[in-house]
């Protein structure tokens, strides 16, 4: 796939997702669902949010794609979960896995288990998140560490083994969010700049990207919609921290960036400017 | 009931409500309880969400109104839901039902048979949730189309002769949102335009208006209370996007101006423009 | 302590927050989980929400401060508060109740009776529910009345006796909100003045302040702890109202504000203006 063929694909699948409101429903985290939602009708998809196994099993045979995120889990979950994914892969339809708080034990880490053989299109998550699934799942070695709470403690660029050996596993992409943001297929790697520190400052905006790439997983493949969400992403949170210095400010102008941000912007912003071991690098101008 | 009997009747509820701050608890979908809760307090009203079926009886009992909104159903409200609704019906309380996601299996349908007994003072959703309320709950003849998930596929027209089914039936009031949406009590119908197509792009303006028409039942019959609200959403709408055009923004100041409306500005923005088969037409200015 | 060493105290826990990001995990409604988390994040903290109790256990082991907020129980509630409770007590870990719904029948009232055993640190809430949670454990004479709902219905100088008797059985502090508020730790009592009539018209400021003292006892005693969360959001409700008339403007000016706050600017707009047993007046310029 060269340069140019990606950029093509980034622009289709923002126009067509404008055009054609795909609905991505979510079994996600009561914290920031408003956020998912939202950030998910900015980029012109649709949201639903649901919790029960036969519904999400229903919805799973008719909707074109499903995000499942794992924070707040509820102790129905454990029917939820591994139901919804297996409906996913025998349904054939693209999900996204994001594993946040990978590493609390109970539920969680059951349901985690079993996700394993529903291959997710993609997994989203910060370095500690994508390292901890690749040992979880015993795709690289464990050499110890552990991660706890939603906050990672590892460097984007740590996480590279572990993102390229579950895309391998999956063969779906990986997205690793961090100040820079890492893209892969396992065959291709794709570092994303951009966005803002200002994200740390606002909750969800890890989850509410998920949700953007099950939207594009409607109109592309895991490796376009994990790049297209994280250019998308990048840009408005760029443009948003443009315009104000705080962060209750910042959430605004940035879901009105998702929203006004189109295909061409969206893709012309995508650059590489190099490769070093297979990898591009998306340079972002600033607003 | 003529037009000037309307409208004082509206204005009326607009400022008993701001005087007195009534409270009309919710059991009301995770994802947008925050935006409810805040529209119910702009207005003037209190807020509170509840889960557990011994705390929504009590509750049914001694506060004036109460809204239930089906979204995002939990696997206790088998037990919740119908127990709340008898409570409010043998307490002679009036409360609105938000359908949302009627057309999937489960508890949510189990549910949704039982409410028929209990009479909803006021039922709200999009025109696909109204013709699949009438059809399941046996009002209308069901011709075979179905609705699932949470975006209408019908035009408002097409759900006036379930909503009047629905009004007949419950002895109520019936708001059927939309690009135009219509308000009937069976007998009277009333188009309500106004609003900003922004409301499609931010999650949970038609949870909001539920809020706020069980907010307003305190103060007013079902079917001005549902006139009332619908009114007032549209006048803040319009405001709202006469300021922006971005989502986010717009709904910050489409909350600002629920709480910055007076009760002369509802009522005046009434207007009966002609009639058609009982229809009126209400006109709304442009800001 | 002197006036001197109180403002000394708060500077640091402002500015440790600030350096550290320390994680005050969280089991809060549903409704405000979107605020206390933006909260958090805006002074510095990191937040986590959680609901399975053994989740809740072990980081009640690793985390060094915790909030429980008992609004929106859920049937799992009976299990999770009082064994993350107990969890925190044996660990020697400070933490907030935030007894919202007090009054209401069910899953909330047994847990509360077993909470009593495990002695918050701090107890946050408005007049009606502090009467209500000492007269509940015994603490103060119980003369008939009542709280119901999520308003106080009293002011806060009538929660005096309440708020001391509290503080003294638990050996931390109390925080009393209303239009002014009363920190004690049972010896000292303090009113706070600021902030804005506006923070009636949003939900959850209630809630925010509870999460954000949670974050700030990672860096202070409870008496501190407690006095430097109210500051903060007195100051920045204040700062947020001078900008907008309107609640959901003021919510993200709010937000925005609490982010912009130094340590010098939060300590040196505590001034103790006079005593009247043993009570220091709190207060704050205008911006």
């Amino acid at each position: 796939m060269t340069e140019s063929e990606i950029r093509l694909a980034m622009a289709r699948a923002v126009e067509e997702v404008r055009l054609k409101n795909p609905l991505a429903p979510s079994i996600t985290n009561t914290v920031t669902q408003d956020f998912v939602a939202n950030a998910q009708l900015a980029i012109g998809g649709s949201a639903a949010m649901l919790y029960l196994a036969d519904e999400c099993e229903e919805m799973a045979k008719i909707a074109p794609a499903f995000y499942i995120n794992m924070g707040t889990a509820m102790p129905f979950y454990a029917e939820t979960l591994p139901r919804t994914a297996q409906a996913l892969y025998e349904n054939k339809k693209p999900w996204v896995l994001d594993p946040v708080g990978i590493g609390l034990s109970g539920v969680r880490m059951e349901c985690l288990r079993k996700l394993k053989n529903f291959k997710p299109s993609i997994v989203r998550g910060n370095a500690s998140e994508i390292i901890a699934l690749a040992k979880f799942w015993e795709l690289i070695e464990d050499n110890g560490g552990q991660v706890r709470g939603v906050d990672s403690t590892e460097k984007v660029s740590s996480a590279k083994e572990a993102a390229i050996a579950l895309a391998k596993f999956t063969g779906g992409a990986v997205a690793v969010s961090g100040e820079e943001d890492l893209v892969t297929d396992g065959e291709k790697e794709i570092i994303c700049a951009g966005g803002s520190i200002l994200f740390t400052k606002i909750t969800g905006s890890g989850c509410a990207l998920g949700g953007v790439m099950a939207i594009y997983l409607t109109a592309a493949s895991p490796f376009i919609a994990a790049l297209t969400a994280t250019t998308i992403f990048n840009l408005a949170g760029t443009k948003a921290a443009a315009q104000t210095e705080a962060p209750a400010s910042f959430k605004v102008n940035f879901l009105d960036s998702l929203y006004e941000l189109n295909a061409e912007e969206v893709s012309e912003n995508f650059r590489a400017v190099g490769s070093f071991e297979n990898m591009f690098k998306l340079s972002l101008p600033s607003f």
